[in-house]
């Protein structure tokens, strides 16, 4: 799924008057004439995976309508180190001024996506999706989990309203899993799905008894994701979820679970190396 | 410096409306009886310094003006594994509710504060200071900035607005580095600094034939920083980065300079491990 | 599901700010002295099923919080005629300048809540379930599903993004019903529903070879309905649309359909008589 | 008078970003082709009066800039079942995501000015003036009023700073009629007119001792408003409201008033029924 | 006329957010104590007339809720030189951090007032009354009416929707005095005023075939001024506007016109000077 | 500098939406035809120095993207009576909704530009810079102090943010001059510069103990800011506040200062008087 453009420019407009401040670019206004030109060339600068490029084109086309940006490459696709991503033409002053806000959205999400595709390469040939989770940047929830996508990932919840996963503090207050289960059923529309999370093998007989959609298995070891997944047995999609990393993830997958979960993908995601040259 | 209340209120708004997109919270609200009150801690999971505090407890009463939030720590304290950080009394749905948007942002910022902590550390003792650049998340700014401070560090530009920051394409289009000082200074208000980036001897010695608040040293090896730091003798501020790690920093910082700059404290943080218990 | 607070507070804030304009109530600030205390009262004019109690609740708290509002209800109960809801004591100035942004959002919401009722209550003793659809009035659309909710229906899609809902349009752009399924299969998260429209009995008999979850059976007739629940024969929710009014909609339910959507409920509902009187 | 464009942008980029919720179309993004291009057709299901075509237009390009839309009509116009209303072409993704606000605010915008000008049509031939109240959907006050134009109606205040209307709760605090009138005169600029409200004859008369623009005869009958008429004899424009129906509303213009209020033609207003065909 | 709570709040808000620029004070951060409580108090420096005192109790409030304000006086109250107007206790670094905004619009809204009522002494005696124009400063139009109101005087029309005013440019375009009159009648509301411009006492003429609520006579000397106001007659009120200062504004008062009109007032408004001192 | 398009935008956005209130111009619409055209030229009508044109450009634009604005000067150039600044040529209607809004920014922003050319002027052949402070009209400070460079000054701090300014308030509470440098040294940036306030010359040579960038002079008279000014002896830049008028200010800038402050070019502007003609 791609973003909208109203959804990128609502997010790129905050992020440039951020980095405006009082409203104007000091250095950039001070040194350059009004009429000099210059061109950009954004390349990649190590091995990775792209995301952003639209919301890179949003920052130049929003400070400054005039810029001519000119897309080498679309999201999703692999960089190679010395790459040519993106190019823009026009004032330098508003280049300079805006490729900071551009790169900083570039790099983030091109370090997601390039973190969510390492996994998504170490489970292949099994039948399990890379999930990223709610785990999020306060803020940058609808582009990370866009990066996710770009990565070969999928989406869990986008947020509170999006499904309903019901952990351990839930049940514990709802009074156990029965009456857990039953009243999301009760107060949740035909379209809404049900996840509910297990730590032990003896929760999910309990679980097993109702009707769910999804059964997330709490920082299991493969051999007890293994046994879950032979219990479940195709009533419900398995989640793996807990102690997930690019040495762990096969050795989970291959226990058939349908889903894996990585909180660290959106909240502890290091920044791709993606620089910048300008002509004058 | 801390962040004012209405700073804390405005982005924590966001990131609730954000959780609860289209205006619901699907699963506490079907599970959990209105009346039913719980009460939960927030503790470390390991080793780290603390941010986000404040944010986190503004994410409780936003959401439930009723809450009861009880702080056990500040913002900069040293944190250990198990150690309470915050505790929440009040209704078991508003906590559970709000507890992922408090959460995001202490692990994100206590992962800044502490990987800056860890840099300063390791430069005890040198005259140096450690600081984060432009390169953060859109629209985190003031607020990854404020942890950078918790940790110990100290923040460079905030903005385009703040400051001069002359950098090598700036030189470039301005003419040279003389014209881009002279317009710098004729230019800019009597309360910024100008800042200019050189990237080999041959440049500083010219950037020293005029007077500027601080140089930028980029991508210099130590030899060179020694060599430049005799160079300019005082007569500006030094400034290195490029290259900069939690190896590499220590020999840095014994070369004299004044400030060591370092993105990735802010573009690549790693959310520190912060966990929840709720009681009923 | 209850409304958050902080989603109650930012739509009547905008409601407030829409009444008073350039920023002044011309009647009451003119006419009333500022110490002029007086009560007021909200009373049902006919029957019905509340809702809305809260947010008028917060009309006139946002407009001044020194107004005392006292419940006497809460939504989802019955309404019969000069019933009090709610009453309000303070400042007769505030009382009156908030009173018609708290009363449109009353009448709007019980009449929805009403007129749901009225479909529930006409199928009580079937199990299909009354929802409503994305024809809602732009900007209402939490209040106004927060109202189908208390008059005791539930919630069709709350947006584009809220699950999968494959249309006629959709088949055919997507290349038939075979391939629209396995593009929404690949392309959505575990945790999204997928949904899907037939006119016809063919068609859905080409769309039983595929695993969905809710099958929409539109402009059916009850034989038509009939035989599709036969068809369906469980492996699906089923979904009837178009042609529901208050006269066939037990009919309709008769036929074994699991979910009845009425778009009339949120697009075209009339507003429930709820009256005021203030007492000096 | 005709919204500007300023307006429409800010109310449909709102609805647009209601619908997107977390910032996809689940449906649309996943089932059809980027490339693919569609041509959409908007018509009238049954006779009414069309309002909302530009506010239409504006969602289809606010969403995608790329798009073509021809106006087949303008706002005021009658509408036939079957006539083509509005066309689109261009990306079929995006007509398809953009489609449901463009609708949701045509059919509700359009019902109003269908109804209104049935009451328009009813006293045809009479002096009377249909207007409508503040009794409008939070939110969607200007639109709402709008489209009662279009309708062939007018408006009565726009908000709690536009005019004076003095109510039976105004006067009983401000301390009768004289005094209400006096400071409402004392208080308010040179282009704030003045309503006064009575409910019976013997007010009226009291009413009539003092100088204002308007008398408001609230809930009277035909031959009450007919003396009413009669007694006010130019001094002031007359007003009825109160009972106000399609059956009614001819013998309430036949008395002579000036101006019927209807506050049912924005609080509860049909959805007019117009439909859509997209070809591939 | 007062100004409500939500207004006040939303654009003291804005500018506390824009005197935060990237959200912190460099200076009382650093400076003081967190614990260290101080006492300021404002007093006026010259003979003057206040307003803006809630909006300054509401930038310290916003600022920090644990702030105690006490108003010694009210809006609309005369000033001497050294009286004392608002004191605040509480943190010393809040109230510094506050009070320059609270001081904007306190110097600037009382500038407005004190300014406003010497016109108003100026033509003590006489029926007319002093009110401002739509010549205010972007974003301020709302507080700046208050104070002219605040100073004595009324206010002219809010905003484009507040009426008709009909000046030399829209006659031309409408094809004479009448038509314009005519349209003006014809397409707005019950509640509206007309008032047309005429710059000769031959437009005059022409516009008292007519009916209008108010006639503006636009730079005319006394002497046309008294012919003008028996030309009228009392058929509608008349405005004088144009070459309006304090030397001229008491002989165009007495010409009899209901309204003098002063653009000055709000768009070159002097500061009234008031001056703070702390305690520790 | 220049005013980024990005952040014009938004502060004309919210001038046009101030003016249209609840959203129509209600002289406009009703009166011109929409196909009729229509030319306006803004013309200055006294000297002065011009700043705004952008910002009038982008109303015009703002409100409607097809009228064709033709600039005929640029900010910071001198005015003559009588020439022509700026045409718009379109629709008539959307002309003169916009004029208003428009011409309000350029009548302030040129007064202000107008003004510090008068003290620049005045000061012309010494070493000084006029610069403006924080006593802005709030919402408008990056518009007025962009005015304030248009006139040939310069900017003091734009925030609270922006730089430190040791006040005497502050200086009480830190503890004395010396621990108030030593915090700020201590909590602040190396791109952050600092500025403390004296107002005897005993204070300055207390604050010349210590290192500072810039000693603001406040309240002397040019006796002893010449006495101020060889204490200081190049030390640190000097800034003269308080009594600066127009008739002070040659004999303060002569006495050596660097900079000298006015308040008034920001607080108490003069609108520079500019009209319009439209041509039908």
């Amino acid at each position: 799924m791609s973003l909208p453009k109203i959804i990128i420019e609502d997010i790129v407009r905050r992020a440039l008057l951020e980095d405006l401040g009082h409203g104007h670019d000091s250095t950039s206004d001070a040194l350059i004439p009004a009429n000099q030109n210059g061109r950009l060339v954004m390349k990649a600068r190590e091995l990775g995976c792209l995301a952003g490029i639209d919301i890179a084109e949003t920052a130049f086309r929003l400070f400054d309508s005039n810029l001519v940006v000119s897309k080498h490459m679309e999201d999703g696709a692999s960089l190679k180190e010395g790459q040519e991503i993106l190019s823009v033409e026009g004032a330098a002053q508003s280049i300079l001024s805006a490729e900071r806000t551009a790169l900083n959205f570039m790099i983030h999400l091109s370090g997601i996506a390039t973190e969510t595709n390492k996994y998504v390469q170490a489970i292949n040939g099994t039948k399990a999706n890379i999930v990223c989770t709610r785990k999020t940047l306060p803020g940058l929830r609808a582009v990370q989990k866009y990066a996710v996508r770009m990565g070969g990932g999928s989406n869990h919840r986008f947020g509170l309203d999006d499904g309903v996963l019901i952990k351990d503090n839930h049940i514990a207050l709802a009074g156990g899993v029965g009456p857990a289960i039953e009243k999301a059923r009760a107060h949740t529309g035909h379209m809404v799905k049900i996840e509910i999370e297990v730590d032990t093998l003896e929760q999910l007989e309990d679980v097993l008894e109702h009707k769910t959609d999804i059964i997330l298995l709490d920082n299991m070891d493969p051999g007890q994701l293994q046994e879950a997944v032979r219990l479940i047995n195709g009533r419900a999609l398995s989640e793996a979820s807990g102690g997930v990393n690019l040495e762990t993830v096969r050795s989970i997958a291959e226990t058939g679970v349908d889903i894996i979960s990585v909180g660290a993908l959106t909240h502890s995601a290091r920044a791709l190396d993606i620089g910048l040259d300008i002509d004058v």
